[in-house]
């Protein structure tokens, strides 16, 4: 299996996290994003959305950090991490979309103005951020996890953005619960973090 | 089950059209969103975000339209809708993402300006849909359905608002493709309109 790869994409480090956690290998493909190879070939031909990241297992090619954790967590990771029941999956999807809207909405677009110079709307995604985390602080302040009161692929996904938001201006400060479910993130065994989470 | 429910929603929509097309019996609950009822009890007691659709099923509570469609299908739909394997339920998440991410992002955002005043970057939706709306329709210029080769619940999530886009200056004019897509849905067994959908 080889990870398209660009090592200060949140969206990639979910993977890189979740492998990491259940003890999945992966090869690691960097992806020259500066250098715009993303908009090339060959990786424009396997991800026509020039997007990082990519997963590939044998012929399967897959774009989109939640896809990707749903299909490794089924396939290579077991049921404690994307169960089988209807109500279990239901659930983590929540997280899931959670991730794929707000969170990118909200600290990933302040982190890729602030870090990255992207042209987009600051103010905007700062008032995403201060609607979702108090929503976010409030569950988890009765809920260790996010779902299933374990780690899932749910925690994977949520965890970059909302970890690494400080490097657009979203401090976790106001949040108490966050900032704890946080600290057992980065205790569970195999925990991997990325730049800017200490 | 009962859906909280709003007709001019495409999010709730894309539950009514899934229970429509699987045969799935839903009480449907209409929510006072002009009248602000999503922000006060009973409803915020049920989905603290204020947000519709929410499907409550016995004890179990879902919001987020597609944690609700994964749930509707694994539950009660079967699995054409919501596969089994691993790389199946991987290539549908990758349209469940996109729905949360670009396509709300997009045309979704754009008809909430023109429709119903919301204060959003209206330039940027349409540049959101100018970017995704392309790669959609070349890969249905390609494919008859979003995945798998039969309908799924991608294209029940997918659907809505593109077909609605045109209520936010999204027009499909360019995109042969997926208005033959929207042609074979709107012929499929058991399809639902919504206002906006002729």
């Amino acid at each position: 299996m080889t990870l398209y790869d660009l090592e200060l994409s949140g969206n990639c480090y979910k993977i890189r996290l979740f492998a990491a956690l259940a003890g999945i290998k992966l090869e690691r493909e960097p992806v020259d994003l500066p250098g715009g190879a993303h908009k090339r070939s060959p990786f424009i031909d396997l991800n026509p959305w020039g997007q990082v990241p990519v997963l590939t297992d044998g012929d399967l090619v897959l774009r989109d950090s939640q896809a990707i954790l749903v299909y490794l967590a089924r396939q290579h990771g077991g049921h404690q991490w994307w169960p089988d029941a209807a109500a279990h999956q239901g659930e983590i999807m929540q997280w899931l979309s959670t991730a794929a809207n707000e969170i990118h909405n909200g600290p990933n677009i302040a982190r890729l103005v602030d870090k990255f110079g992207y042209p987009r709307d600051k103010a905007r995604a700062l008032e995403v951020s201060d609607q979702i985390l108090p929503l976010i602080d409030q569950h988890l302040s009765e809920h260790d996890w996010l779902a299933l009161g374990r780690p899932t692929i749910a925690d994977c996904a949520m965890f970059p953005y909302i970890a690494v938001g400080w490097e657009g201006g979203v401090s976790l400060e106001p949040y108490p619960a966050i900032r704890a479910w946080i600290d057992r993130i980065k205790a569970l065994p195999g925990y991997l973090a990325m730049p800017g989470i200490d």
